[in-house]
């Protein structure tokens, strides 16, 4: 055990012993290091990892105090497909926050909300009335035209589009383990299913995108969170803490513009992640939808730059570049390939046809980049705007994220406010919003709510805002 | 047990034992009547149980013989998640099942051989290009388009027009029931995993559509084939004698046209089973993919037309009406429907939008009944064709079945000749053919061929059938 890890352990045992109380400030960075004459980088280290387990937070200008749900390790989420088969209502935790997370989604479309809880982009940029004209074109042409095409692996012109595109963002990709699949979705589904049996431990981040959590619960797998913070991305050293002990089977990431964190994942934990993971020949299941919304000059690396042996699975789609309708994604599953595509076969048989051309058509002729170009400049300059009205109409405790790409802003609210009622209020006015209980079933972030900024800011989504503000200011 | 069983199973002893051998003629069913002093029907039902179980066949006018293969029973398929995780190529029969159902599929497209062995439809006669006009139409015309409006239950424009061709059909359907899935595939696999768990027993009929073999082992479960033929389909008195024995979790059943055997089960069986299960508060799931593809002035009936309380899940698609390759298929999952909902969520989120919506819009404008009477007539003719051609060129002791409905041919060929070797011999003639080994785990049907008439009929076909019929001349 490292020192900060001795450090976190002795205070963490402090909190559960009683000695220091939920709501207690924490002695300060600079009267710690004093007094055990030990590093103030140490000290910082131990308060991360501590934060990290939801043990205290740090509140701006205060310090750092004790939360007050207090929790020793990460919770295991325990599934039992017997409850769900005997009860025609599922009881099972996950499968609640599936249809919280359905009911969610429909609410936006029915209710005419304002979308802050919308998981999805903002079509109207994206090029849908030339891509139709596209598959238009090329069903009038084809003379050939069938499922037989399009079976697993999928369009052989968007494979070969899909590898030509990791090319240019700096990746090798053997066009061969490319498998188109329905969304990402799919993907990550069957990337489980490929390399993880009923019961297994599959290790995932803390909050986590909740397509992970159902497709773990779904397949009768447990899921275990790792903390995960903007400075580690997942705790990669608290992962190999635990990785035999709980035996888990195989992670699940997002390490580039994390859902619903915003986190990038630093380069050397992406690289330590995968060393030990491949070194233990353990599989990595790596989420990548955002990768192409990045805000810098240069595109995010993925897990797979760093994969020698094939133990990376990496999972993405164009549902956030192109539209979520046509669901079209893909896996490079490396080792696992063969496994992913009779998965996918035996899953669905194959993607929809013409949405695979149309896209497969639409990079060929170009206009792709210049596309992304124009909505990650949007983002980024949504993404301020959005995290100022925050700022200034949310109460002063409020913690937001810095998203380095993607559309989604996530905002930790004072301790006491239920992003549960929060959302039933909000619904009331008109506004959805993500609520933090979704991606996570340990219940750390249900003070936390996850925003859309995809839209074209207006004055409706800043008087959304100011709602959101109000309605939280009641509560106080 | 009533005295046909008791016959059938004294035979099955003396097969067992040896005192009837592999090839033997069984007494006819004169000769046995006559020296038991029982009816002839019992003989005759005795028989076709046993034919039905595998252990005699007959023989054009020659009577029954021992089959080779000898089972007493129907074989249990465990299934063994273990071996498909240690090694990385899969070794359970099903997995190399569906990875030859695979292998079949592309070789058919990619070696341009003469598709005999596709289960897919010819696409030429369907109005493929109308119905990308409409999506094109429908994508320019509309401002609010995104995932958003085909969330699961799926497009309403789609599930309305899908309910109101059940009612044309006979078939008062709540439209509220009616999930899209991307094709039945996914219906199937979803509605399975509604009502099962891992390690259940599914009946299924024998032989049966692989998908449906894919799906349960894919989840765990253990498939048990039921004995089918053209006078009962499924045994409902065999399934109904061993439902709580082998504790039967639920059954997969394809009533009309079934692929591969191309026969109806009467309609006293359809009521008797769904009785049957509802009473044991047991679910049945059934595929109606060819329901529309009938030949007789009216189309069959479903199960879900006998269906009191729910139990009966009914899955169908466009697939074979308006092509595979959009991916456009429901579930009708009764009691089950908010469940189904739940995990069409969860595995692919929601299905392709433009293909639900140009399906819509051309059955919302009219012109698919129309569609539908020139393919039924067509297949109707090119049944006859087909039938006709096989006799001709086939050894003598072929058995064909007579389809009601579909484009599909069951063709028995004589025991000795093995489906395999004549798959691969086809192949390198550039025919494909279905090989009856796909359709059951017993070995039952490993001298049996499916053949695809969906396709006009022309000389390559004609040559390709006497092909066929040369290259099994040569093994005899």
């Amino acid at each position: 055990m490292k020192m900060y890890e001795t450090l976190a352990s002795e205070l963490e045992e402090h909190v559960a012993a009683g000695i220091l109380k939920a709501g207690d400030k924490v002695p300060s960075v600079r009267q710690l290091s004093q007094q055990r004459k030990i590093s103030i980088t140490t000290v910082l280290k131990a308060y991360s990892l501590l934060e990290s387990r939801g043990i205290i937070e740090s509140r701006p200008q205060s310090g750092y105090f004790v939360r007050k749900v207090i929790r020793g390790r990460p919770a295991v989420h325990a599934i039992e497909p017997e409850a769900a088969k005997l009860k025609p209502a599922p009881v099972a935790s996950n499968v609640e926050i599936s249809q919280l997370v359905l009911r969610t989604l429909k609410t936006i479309s029915r209710y005419d909300a304002v979308p802050l809880g919308s998981p999805y982009p903002d079509t109207s940029p994206f090029p849908l009335v030339k891509l139709s004209h596209l598959a238009n074109s090329l069903v009038k042409k084809s003379n050939d035209w069938g499922i037989l095409n399009d079976l697993p692996p999928g369009n052989i012109h968007l494979i070969r589009q899909i590898a030509g595109r990791y090319f240019l963002n700096g990746l090798l990709v053997d066009p061969a383990e490319i498998i188109i699949t329905v969304g990402a979705t799919e993907a990550l589904n069957l990337c489980l299913q490929a390399v993880a049996r009923p019961g297994d431990t599959i290790a995932v981040e803390s909050p986590t995108y909740y397509a992970i959590l159902h497709a773990i619960e779904r397949m009768g797998m447990r899921a275990i969170e790792i903390p995960t913070n903007s400075k580690t991305g997942m705790d990669v050293d608290y992962l190999a803490s635990i990785l035999i002990s709980e035996n888990i089977a195989a992670c699940m990431v997002m390490p580039n513009f994390h859902n619903p964190l915003g986190i990038v994942m630093p380069e050397e934990n992406k690289k330590k992640l995968v060393a030990m993971m491949t070194q233990a020949k353990k599989p990595i299941i790596e989420s990548a939808v955002y990768n192409e919304l990045y805000y810098a000059d240069t595109p995010p690396s993925s897990l797979k730059k760093y994969d020698t042996e094939g133990y990376v699975l990496h999972c993405s789609s164009f549902s956030k570049t192109l539209s979520s309708a046509y669901r079209i994604g893909w896996a490079m599953p490396g080792r696992y390939r063969d496994k992913v595509e009779n998965l996918k076969f035996v899953n669905t048989l194959s993607t929809s046809a013409i949405p695979q051309m149309a896209i497969a058509e639409y990079l060929t002729q170009g206009g792709y980049d210049q596309h992304l170009r124009k909505i990650r400049k949007a983002y980024q300059q949504q993404a301020k705007i959005i995290s100022s009205m925050v700022k200034r109409f949310f109460p002063a405790e409020t913690i937001i994220s810095e998203p380095a790409g993607g559309y989604l802003l996530w905002v930790q609210l004072p301790e006491q406010i239920d992003a549960m009622r929060l959302y039933n209020d909000a619904l009331e006015r008109k506004i959805t919003i993500g609520p933090g209980n979704i991606f996570s079933n340990t219940g750390n972030f249900n003070n936390c709510i996850r925003l859309n900024y995809s839209y074209p800011w207006s004055g409706e989504m800043e008087d959304a805002i100011i709602t959101l503000g109000k309605i939280i200011a009641n509560y106080q």
